[in-house]
């Protein structure tokens, strides 16, 4: 059996070295267009950065070394431009020589991975993306080039944040180019604002609603009319799925625009698989497709379309889309959908806000971080989360992550045993709290109110109670509240309006015990959503709101 | 409705608070017979080593806190002495003034915890536990007397392991007698390796299959026949679940010795719930009844009693046993069964051993990690795990928890959309390669042989190959092995003997590469699961194989 593979860096490479541990007889060619395989993409802008200091770190096999352990025949500087399928063969290009040739395959994998977007109208400015060796080769030449370096990144997403940390690392000054309101999109707003914080804290100029409308020199011109220094412009506007080669040789492309494939990977023609950034995936919450261009995922399709050429296949699991990205100090992880696609998509959700800390308060350390859970309103099952944080952010998308693919329901996270001591947890750890907030929801036991529908529900007559202590309603307050704390609020109850009630306390916990007392007594209560912390981040942090009560 | 609890630390206070948010008219009366209430008993270790300074930071409630917010009559110095089931009442003593009562109850909770076990057969001995906030009153005040101070601490469990660490903290001299002939029992020998390692590293005299049999002034006699200097002994030889009460009254005791429950937490009275460590939970690998004595379970089942009571039961999930301690920058991780216990129960298993970095080894700062699967011969389902390591492995056993408590396969394991980024994972997750490997027990792809069944099966004729380079090999190697190098070996067929093969390299992963070259080429093979490193970690280190091989 003769497999070709196009595409030498997760996904393709996967696949190459499964396939010749499941058979040593075939004949693997893996064709990749650039210079360098199995590279750790993942670790471009730490190497921009300086974290990583060595460049050869990032260079995890050479073709040499995969000869050798794998006997793969791998070729750089080859780009696969033509499949004819009736004939099995693939045409190749040489990009150094020009040379071409035509190899016949039994079996063709494609692992061509995603292209990047551009995020300016003016082809003519000189960006660079962030995707491969020869990328961080020339900004880290344009670099060193230029004393008290700036420069412009084109997207706050996953690559523009990590892009953003690494230049101000090295001392440059670094302008944020959003196009919409709200940066890292993959958040709601109220989730985003943190991050938007911790940019600006660190001397970052974010331009929200904004784009690069022209360019010359050592600047680029902006479409709020002003003009910015810009040493290197880096477009991380995102990716596309390269889905040139698959489209030409007519193979089905998906709803989302990447090339359709079953779940063992093969495209629309049987003798051709494909994997990675460039294929559809099929959605954990809507079931419909969608792109995810993770690297996980592309390294274990790769590895999955080696036991279905081996004769062996095996069914994807639909893809819950987990993320994470560490920006100064801040961990930002998601998973699945947000309110934003909910929203979109009309699909009937409740929410939970929380504020825990990764570990026991009283053990030395203990770092906070909000979470953000997504709950189907009928099933209950769990459709997505967000967690901004510190330590322990990381594990808490995971636990997550894994009882949303295995289909556990919001409610049961209040069940899951979580490994406990206190440097590392807390008893009730912030995932049984969470699903205990979800419980109550599911239950009806507690009955809450998003940030977003307080200026409503007020305008409509209901009246604002805060909860929290005297003195934490001195230091800041939601104008207009009325402050009765907790632990007065049994003796105060002739003091409260007889008319629909909203309590609050500072992250959700005081005040669904608060409600629970008002609604006993007959009050018409609910309980403000992650608190005043919650509604902070919002409403006065976040820029969408910002402009909306400007 | 009046409720009684009976205990007033991690169970009895979250059905107290659970049950006041569900119910504002009950009485809900708490007897506590220690003078504190809902302290951190999971900080104690912590506070005897300086690492908690503040005491106060330990009573996280006070009866008059508990008041003010949540309506309780909380009573400490109190003991509940004996249940009248007919009356429905209990009779209650001040153990201050000895002054006895009587209260009647609708509803009665049990959640007075466990009792230490003895680790002396000299009941003479004054030696301390570390469960009570009057325990590390005791001790520090022991501690502050000594000049140059030296303690002994009997059982080297999770209490047994902070208390040493925080001891040499203090810069105390510890020696630890262990009764049997391992350190941390719920690991499995090769696994504790590290751990004992760790504590002779820094400092701690370990004595293991030892016991204390005397002692006088500062010092005690161990069953070795030597005398240890010890101004303070604390023994943490383990718990039994406190029954008297439950027993007195004529309750059902489970199987395992604690209170028997339904899964409602309800005991063999349907007036009296119980729950925390003094209660049997339902093992969920096994079905039968165990003892789990962990905090989060505490904590979890005393919100559910109080649902139960409230009128909307929900039933409790198995308990999977997940449990995690530090031990001088060492965290050690467990869920579920090990090794010794299925043997024990000859359950038919398979084992995959792994020793992944807990984040992309070309970023720095990667810490190396060992994990150890236990999984179902029959079902693939995942009956254990335990992992020994740095950063990341509190995050690995709560992944793994929740897939077991969830149901997934171990080769499901491979399927997981785990967040990564290179600072917090690999593109292919230590869960995913864990699960990689067990896919490949599970479809016959891999053979492999464990550590301890090694000497049986050379002295039986087969022949150990080290497929690692000659750098490696010379560095240090199992005596007797062949050294032929994956790179090498597809050239060197013709130089192995036609008798059974088992491969080996550093931790497994090129062992299995080199085992399926070999077994494509009709070499009978099996790959060392965990390579040279688990080898070493259970024969060499080990101190059951340090004796076995003597």
């Amino acid at each position: 059996m003769k497999i070709i593979i196009v595409g030498g860096v997760a996904g393709g490479m996967s696949a190459a070295t499964r396939l010749r541990r499941l058979d040593e007889s075939a004949e693997i060619i893996v064709f990749e267009r650039g210079h360098y395989v199995s590279f750790a993409n993942c670790g471009l802008p730490y190497f921009v950065g300086g974290v990583i200091r060595n460049r050869d770190e990032l260079l995890l096999q050479t073709p040499e070394s995969l000869e050798a352990r794998f006997a793969l025949d791998v070729r750089i500087d080859t780009e696969v431009v033509e499949i004819d399928r009736a004939a099995q063969t693939v045409s190749v290009r040489n990009v150094l020589t020009d040379e071409e040739s035509v190899e016949h395959y039994d079996r063709l994998v494609l692992a061509a991975g995603a292209s990047a977007r551009s995020g300016t109208s003016d082809s003519t400015i000189p960006t660079h993306t962030l995707r491969t060796v020869d990328d961080v080769d020339h900004i880290t030449a344009v670099l060193a080039q230029a004393d008290a370096a700036s420069a412009v990144v084109i997207g706050g997403g996953f690559i523009g944040l990590e892009a953003i940390e690494n230049l101000v690392l090295r001392g440059v000054q670094v302008t944020l180019v959003q196009r919409g309101p709200q940066i890292f999109t993959p958040l709601d707003p109220e989730m985003a604002a943190p991050v938007l914080d911790r940019l600006r804290e660190r001397g970052v100029d974010v331009r929200l609603n904004t784009t690069v409308t022209g360019g010359s020199g050592n600047s680029v011109e902006l479409s709020d009319g002003t003009t910015v220094s810009a040493d290197l412009v880096i477009d991380a506007s995102g990716v596309r799925p390269d889905v040139t080669l698959a489209e030409r040789a007519g193979l089905r492309i998906g709803e989302s625009g990447g090339i359709w494939v079953d779940g063992t990977q093969a495209t629309s023609d049987p003798l051709i698989f494909a994997v990675g950034d460039g294929v559809e995936k099929t959605d954990a919450v809507s079931g419909s497709g969608t792109l995810v261009t993770m690297a996980g995922l592309a390294n274990r399709h790769g590895r999955s379309v080696a036991d279905s050429i081996a004769g062996t296949p095996e069914q994807a699991a639909p893809a819950v889309g987990a993320g994470i990205v560490g920006i100064f100090g801040l961990t930002v992880a998601t998973v699945g959908w947000n309110e934003k696609r909910l929203v979109a998509a009309s699909r009937a959700h409740r929410i939970a806000h929380t504020h825990p800390a990764n570990h026991a308060g009283y053990f030395p350390g203990a770092e906070g971080m909000s979470i953000k859970l997504l709950i189907d309103a009928s099933t209950d099952a769990i459709l997505g989360a967000q967690i901004v944080g510190g330590e322990g952010v990381d594990k808490r998308i995971d636990v997550i992550a894994v009882a949303m693919a295995a289909g556990l329901s919001a409610s049961a996270l209040t069940r899951l045993e979580l490994a406990y001591a206190p440097q590392y947890a807390s008893a009730k750890d912030p995932i049984n709290q969470l699903g205990y907030v979800a419980s109550n929801l599911a239950q009806g036991t507690s009955m809450t109110l998003q940030w977003h529908e307080l200026a409503e529900a007020r305008a409509a007559g209901a009246v604002l109670v805060d909860v929290r202590s005297a003195g934490e309603f001195a230091a800041g307050s939601i104008p207009g509240a009325l402050n009765v704390s907790l632990e007065d609020l049994r003796e105060r109850l002739d003091d409260l309006p007889k008319v629909p009630l909203i309590v609050h306390c500072q992250v959700g916990q005081r005040g669904h015990t608060a409600a629970r007392i008002l609604t006993q007594h007959g009050f018409d209560v609910r309980n403000l959503d992650g608190g005043y912390r919650t509604w902070l981040a919002g409403t006065v942090t976040s820029p969408i709101l910002e402009r909306a009560l400007a």
